[in-house]
């Protein structure tokens, strides 16, 4: 009830303030006898950690995940997972001249008020430092899918005003991971980098458009009438940090569409039902129709900027402010892994229920 | 778990197929005392029921909601609060010749392929006539949040390619309901009917835009980490049938922005803490800050065309087919009421998981 | 949250007040395609209903039983099935003058504190005719079971002080059904029907126990650790009206034995796991092992008794009062049905949820 | 859904296995600003932990708390609390011998069988060692009620045959943290402990029962239908490892009386209702009203017995085994602070929800 679960059956309760002991989770409802590739799970943490190249962070984190119950012999128990990744480099001095002052578009204001009590030190449970437990979870239900082919990959579209322009079936997405900005085409990912860098330079901040493609989808996942596979996804995604919308299949654009030129007509080929087209993003009435799912994920520039701001503090009075400390200019490329990390934790925990209805 | 039910504390469970006996639900959590004004919620009712205008599809229905348990001497007694809707006008006949049929872009394969049963007639509990529970649901929580001087408000800004332009303070938004668009622009509404109408004279159909404000939220609404309090909005309205897309405050439009001229500043006036402008759309951090909150929800073009498609039947065979039956040209008119329910609904339950936090 | 609903994946959703328009409820979470045998549902109706015998409640109701979603061609759909009993002998006068009475061992006095306002008549909410809603539910979950060979079977075990002794094993249970008051040994069932007559001639009460056996369970149904097996079908026996205690196996017997005494030896027989005793009641570190599970179930007796009794009005004003109304001298007997469906509940929601764990 | 996490509002979700790294958990839900006393929680943790008498298990741990979330400047946040114990004495050779076997009364077979997998060392899971994180969560909970003068008391009743007799209101509960058995009658102590001696050198064990007892309780607390304050803590108590049984007041004892007997009149002195009898234990309809709450839970002998017994290994073949390692003769007087811990929880949640009903 507190919004630190997420997820039906496989459920992950994360714990953790950004500049506290540690970072973790516990996941309960993972399935007995899965293998747990711990290297595959750092390198999934790695593509999110602060300090992996000159347009992010540089905080110096490991980021190394320690597993404490859950797995035996290297397989899942059946058993509540707990893990936990230590915060090394905490320079909760940086924070001092900020505790009692409310940050531009940060949620020191709203939790003080909600709660009556802070943790100033980097926006405490705020942070999206928190995410790292999404990234554990995320992997463990990768690991999961994987056996029934299940692929989930996302990739930077935008960043400022620099696009990627195409459907996801025009570019080779696997080659997103081969640049810092995670953006599969080589040149528009060379304009996103500089546009990143210049505003990194101007102590500024921009935000960008990630899509994730979700392939080889069992039909059947998604629970009508409120549980709609996409409004869990969405969901999913508006709760990242910095995320201010959400678009699965056309999204926005169908609004200019006619029902005619948007239809997805029903085909077989080869004793499998296809549609013609894949408007609705893989998903019909809220259920997984096996196209593939895809959508887009909207996040704004980061509020922390280096430029001088206007604010109060918690005595009201009006006050100057200028934030120090190590803040990505850009931190759409490090979410990508966060974004398919939901996406992994809402299709298994689907897939999970699924088996319910099955005989 | 099997996704009929939407809310924390305030808790809907809704029922009923498009041509079963009726359409109904329970909801649970309602706080006790509250005065039921009847009138009010068939009003609501009414603004969301066929038959409303020459744009909206000819069902005849009275969409009369009958109390079943939980309201003693017209106040709450803080007991289930169980209500049904009849469905009067079946017409179960149109739909024999789609009974084998999976028509494009509707919800009949998936359900075949998740349930191995479907009820054809009307799309069953596919079909939007389900929201009427949600209308009641809505009402109900607007009954109850009039009390603390909460407002919710929502208008069509968009459709098919007729867009209203300016931000929600530019006009008075409750001029929506003196035309059958629900544009609160004269002129705008106009064409917009006339857009629709074209439309539905072709046998077409088309979607928009429909955007929501709240007025007057308390300060330290929604739940960390998962359920932000515009994630829990954007899921709400994600599960609207026809929903395709869910944008917060300054949405997809913030990506082009640099973070220096997104981030709202903090100010106070006569003791009380606003920001300067309102790019965060009244929630910072997942959390309500007391400024008005407001999102646009994206609506796909009906499915249902009257023109000719190619799909198959459940035997794999192509087959082409033309829907006949009572559609709506355009839905969003009619989903107004429904955007706001569902906001109402999110609103009250956070309103009363906050309660928790309070001494 | 308010305590309506029970069940994680089948969940039954129960509504109505004693003297209101219906009793009712939602079933979400049943499988669809299961066939419903109303026929079979009425009668297990039939067995809680008042008026069946001279030992119950004069009170006249048909309690038929209508559903209005989620059946459709004689099977369940997957969606809600939302069911509904109307109440047709509501004598509500009698309850005009307890309006402003605390009624002894009743409920009267907490619902006042608790929610400000109650439903005086026949208790509202608290009556024990709530427990219709878990009968159809129960019947609903019982013809799923049977699909599996799962059997459940309740019998009257004592009443006031006339018991039955000696385990299960050692009588036919069916043969509960062949008398009024629902105890397989006719001698012991006469003493009992005797004993509650003698009771109500003189304006009196008087409680009793219920066993429950439930065989052919499959083996690993329960979670660990909060939602043991026999924690699950404990609460679901103490939510019933007038149930006051519960224990698994040997109970609150088992503490009088040596570990020695009482562990279970496993063995095994034509390549079956079975243990050589079952004093832990088929149910082992909170998961079913196979063995026949049985439960004891106390039931105190009925509040409402036709002697004088001294209590306080809602003035503080003390006052005698003499309950008039058309009440039970003993529920034991009609509790058996409600008994096993909500063991039959707990069983298939477990059943469901095992499913997750399967490959 | 899998079991591992507890309540509604104030919800501890544990992980940890015997002879794993740590057993620990999250609790989500404690409300912010609470003054987090650690001395008094590592007290409670010692009222539990083994080695703490000669009739204990010899297991020796220092059984310390960390704190790793959620708590700042000795206050909680009101985000997730999270914290672990780690398992220093895990001495897991001895039981490599039972790697293949069942022993009886033991969950082994069921979690082999539920799971296809188990870690044999100690139980794993299924270890009462488990039960460290809901005594760190009611020492929690304890201080948060300690603040409205709630008080939460529990002692032994009975262990084997010896019995102290009499309610509850007769002798000085707090007298029981006297003496190593936790009985508040010395000399009934001094009878208990040498039946436990005698026991734990003939190699066996034995049970008994708790009697707890929750005074200064607000009118009000408790969810109909299904969520009754007593159906709440029965699954509390019955989820203790080694619970057969749980009975409220006057229990399977009223079975005997009559309504008129039993009945509790009420009365108002000094401006407060109270009952002149309280037989009901403090909760009528399911809801609190005001009076102390009481109820018992039976627990069965441990089933760790040092006497050979006869059992089957997972080949399914006889074999006899002895086991070794450090068992208590009797768990009862260590489990007086879980039955403590898990009516704290139970009342704490319910207390928060009541918040909701609150104007």
């Amino acid at each position: 009830m507190a919004g630190n679960s997420f997820g039906h059956i496989f459920r992950l309760t994360s714990f953790g303030e950004s500049h506290g002991v540690a970072i973790g989770g516990i996941i309960d409802g993972c399935p007995a006898g899965l293998e747990i590739n711990q290297t595959f799970i750092q390198a999934e943490l790695s593509r999110r950690k602060p300090g992996q190249s000159n347009i992010s962070s540089p905080r110096k984190e490991d980021d190394a995940v320690e597993f404490v119950s859950g797995i035996f012999e290297g397989k899942t128990l059946g058993t509540p997972i707990a893990f936990m990744i230590k915060n090394a480099d905490q320079k909760s001095g940086d924070y001092s001249k900020l505790k009692d002052v409310y940050r531009p578009s940060h949620a020191d204001f709203v939790y003080e008020k909600k709660y009556g009590i802070r943790d100033h030190r980097g926006g405490g449970r705020s942070s999206a430092r928190e995410t790292i437990a999404r990234v554990v979870a995320g992997a463990i239900a990768k690991l999961y899918l994987m056996q029934y082919g299940v692929q989930i990959n996302a990739f930077v579209k935008q960043i400022g005003t620099v696009k990627l322009i195409g459907e996801h079936t025009a570019f080779d997405i696997k080659m997103a991971e081969s640049n810092i900005v995670r953006c599969p085409d080589k040149d528009i990912a060379q304009q996103m980098i500089a546009h990143i860098e210049k505003l990194r330079d101007e102590g500024d901040t921009c935000g960008g458009i990630i899509q994730c493609v979700i392939e080889n989808t069992p039909i059947g996942l998604g629970e009508p009438v409120f549980d709609k596979l996409h409004a869990e996804l969405g969901k999913a995604m508006l709760s990242i940090n910095a995320v201010k919308g959400f678009e699965i299949g056309n999204g926005f654009d169908s609004v200019i569409y006619k029902g005619s030129q948007l239809n997805d007509e029903f085909e077989q080929k080869d004793g499998k039902v296809t549609t013609r087209t894949n408007h609705s993003g893989g998903i019909q009435g809220g259920i997984s129709n096996g196209m593939p799912i895809y959508f887009n994920v909207a996040f704004k520039p980061v509020a922390s900027i280096k430029k001088p701001q206007t604010t109060i503090n918690n005595a009201g009075e009006k006050t100057e402010i200028q934030i120090e400390g190590r803040h990505d200019p850009c931190v759409v490329p490090r979410a990508v892994p966060i974004v398919e990390s939901m996406a992994a934790m809402v299709i298994m925990d689907h897939f999970l229920l699924q088996k319910v209805n099955s005989k």
